[in-house]
């Protein structure tokens, strides 16, 4: 597969095109420090085969947020350094730290927003991303990558929302470029040419008035002229459209743009790559060989593959996928794609860190903090001797389906054939009944109920339920 | 072209495939009657050679509302009778009117929604539809168009933001479907089956929790076994996220669903139609041959062609485009593109229905009530003898353009070369200046500024210049 083939990222090489997007992990203290759950969160995903770990972002400043881990200060480096080499010593897998600046928040709603900023402050920021690239080389990451997506203050610089009147804004597009210029320039001065910087920036903003994939590639340019290591494109995430809840700090994936970035399983697969092809096949047309990662709901091997081989993107990123699987990498190289624990898009993780909570996935093992151990000596759940007893009732709009639980079990996938012959999970359960509230009446939907274990190992799957909801009554009224 | 052939939908042919889709005028006073400016309007659409035109949301029943068509009462008959046979003395184009429910909202902000609706409420409604098409089959239209897009009644029982807990929401798809499959029902009772009946929906909603193409395609699928004329496919325009300026009735198309519905100049062309694709794709796919019709940010005859030429849709919708320029379809189809008005999506159109003005387009001659006639009389207009003289300063990250007004002058199109070679129109203007905001420093755009009449007779092309701006100083500070 052309997914397992490496890629030489400005002389970083990485094993294989699966990249581990950054995640908060909610794992650090207020110190902002390494300590052994963020250690073994991201060893797990080098023992599962990821091609390019990308850290959870670390702030580059010293301003007062919750937990988040820090690279603003020469005490970070020594535990940076320790989770590298721990993540060395594990694979062949690359990491790089995102590394952040944010304004001010306030639980008012208030929020601190470019214009704000004296050019005092931002010619700080300039330093503080050239500092923390330094400290990132220090501590052994093989490169590093700014946080220029959703809402934070790179991004604001580059959105279309930026209101500044100055160099850094003036409603033209070098305006709201000059800031991440300067940084580069900067880091240049700083590292030197050698050390690979990525830039993970937005191909669309989803917000009212905001940019789109027109200025994505435009931004993608210049990113690539400057020597970005590589673009990896997100989308949305921001404070514009944020819903704001009294006495809490604004989430900015609470709104529409919200959404967008970590779309649920209302959504359609593969949302939003096209944007990154469209990037890539810009900078191409200029010359640049700049590596492009795209992200977003990408889960089935076949879909990250396709993107690959056709060449629409260069690296795949799997952020929800992954946390539901480390091993999704392994297991689809050596032909298991079958074991995958397949993320459900059902958000529980988004709504961990959107509360400041440890962010875990809902499918581990009740209680766990990572990610169980592929552990093939387990057995296979089984069914009792009745065996799964997969039954359907229909009404309301809905069809209800139970079954029996099996010893052994973690989860069970839902498995739905539509009235094309199409199949797909359709929620993966750890109790033992759900609902389809999709339906269209007089069409058959067929399920079957696969169960696994932990580490994912599939028992025998359920008889199979044919259902078709009767059509409604459109009769007149008395 | 294949855009010039034409096609049988439900038994009503209309000639081409280019539709005017329904666009609020404000041409219409209180009373909700057929005037002058109306038909003026309209008989101007027939003339430019449009395959099918819907005319304006006229309103099912008698809620108060600002100016706009009824078709709620049997005196609103005669009226849109002379309004067809004026259409039809015209041209061959066919015409339906597109038939709204909307709900109550005040200028507080306040707006009613569809659980507040008693099931007597709903069942009048189901009338109230039947009855209306009943009207406008006895006005002479060649069929009806069931407004279920936006922020509508019938829309916002097919959303997923539809809070009703009975057999008309309840979270499910059926729930969703049930008023409009009543309607349908109801339809065919009172105007047996060989009227045609298409309905307006939306593809995407673009609001958060809002449903997404996945939705649209068992929507679509519904529609067609209900025998849906056609599915002509918007997206957007939502009260949901709708903007409220105190004092103001909301417009559903203030938000980021607004932008999406009415995609302005920072968005690509043609940002949607692969929604109504995979529409069509999706209902083929179960059998049926219900035409499918997109619509948002489409103006180039190429892609137009294109999208019906490749199957992708089989009826290209141009709003904005044909206000702009009526003339469209017969330009493309005698090989007089370069003659066309074309519109730059600067939406004064649409803050113009916002506001509950009379709806024009800025590019028409000041004071016009409607395009001009395509008088081909008319002489081009002509730079003074020193030409054109079209200058470029640069500057603060942009380009500033100034030249000479010619005589006879509507308006300028800015035809700009990127650095790839791709032209495009930037914008069209009636003042003789323009900036480019959108450059990258260090590359080099190419600009020159035709001058067209008011019928879209051009003059001889300006001068040719080039910019280049210089690169940002990112030296470090003191």
């Amino acid at each position: 597969m052309k997914l397992f083939e490496s890629l030489n990222v400005a002389g970083m090489v990485i094993p294989n095109r699966v990249m581990v997007p950054a995640m908060v992990t909610r794992l650090s203290g207020e110190d902002g420090l390494v300590n052994k759950d963020i250690t073994d969160r991201y060893v797990r995903y080098a023992q599962g085969g990821a091609g390019l770990i990308v850290i959870e972002a670390m702030a580059v400043h010293h301003a007062k947020s919750g937990p988040l881990l820090r690279i603003s200060d020469d005490r970070d480096v020594p535990g940076l350094g320790d989770l590298v080499r721990r993540i060395h010593d594990t694979s062949d897998s690359k990491v790089v730290p995102q590394i952040i600046h944010f304004l001010k928040i306030s639980k008012s709603g208030w929020r601190q927003t470019v214009d704000m900023l004296s050019l005092a402050e931002i010619d700080r920021i300039v330093e503080e991303f050239g500092d923390a690239v330094v400290r990132a080389r220090a501590a052994g990451f093989d490169g590093a990558e700014l946080h220029s997506a959703h809402a934070y203050t790179l991004a604001s610089f580059l959105s279309r929302a930026n209101p500044r009147k100055d160099d850094y804004g003036g409603d033209t597009l070098e305006g709201r470029l000059h800031l991440i210029t300067r940084i580069f320039a900067n880091i240049r001065r700083k590292v030197g040419n050698d050390f690979p910087v990525g830039v993970r920036y937005l191909a669309d903003e989803f917000i009212k008035d905001g940019y789109t994939v027109n200025d994505a590639k435009l931004i993608g340019l210049r990113l690539a002229q400057l020597g970005a290591a590589y673009l990896s494109l997100s989308v949305g995430g921001k404070f514009e459209d944020a819903i704001h809840v009294a006495g809490q700090v604004p989430y900015p994936y609470t709104g529409y743009s919200g959404d967008r970035c970590m779309p649920g399983d209302w959504y359609p697969a593969v949302p939003h790559a096209q944007f990154s092809a469209e990037v890539k096949a810009f900078i191409r047309a200029h010359g640049f060989n700049t590596p492009v990662a795209t992200a977003g709901k990408i889960s089935d091997p076949g879909d990250a593959e396709r993107l690959v081989a056709t060449g629409a993107v260069d690296i795949v990123g799997i952020a929800r996928g992954l946390l539901a699987d480390p091993d999704w990498p392994n297991k689809v190289r050596h032909g298991e794609a079958d074991r995958i624990v397949k993320c459900d898009y059902c958000n529980v993780c988004k709504h961990l860190d959107g509360t400041h909570m440890r962010v875990i996935c809902a499918l581990w093992p009740q209680g766990s903090l990572q990610a169980p151990p592929d552990d093939r000596s387990t057995q296979a759940p089984r069914w009792s001797a009745d065996g799964a007893n997969l039954v359907a009732t229909v009404g309301q709009g809905k069809a209800a389906l139970k079954w029996n639980k099996a010893a052994g079990a973690a989860r069970y996938d839902i498995f739905r054939t539509d009235p094309l012959g199409h199949v797909e999970v359709a929620d993966a359960v750890k109790v033992t009944r759900w609902e389809d509230h999709n339906l269209l009446a007089g069409m058959p939907y067929r399920y079957h109920v696969c169960v696994y274990g932990a580490a994912g190992q599939g028992g025998v799957p359920s008889n199979t339920v044919t259902v078709s909801l009767p059509m409604p009554d459109v009769s007149a009224r008395a």
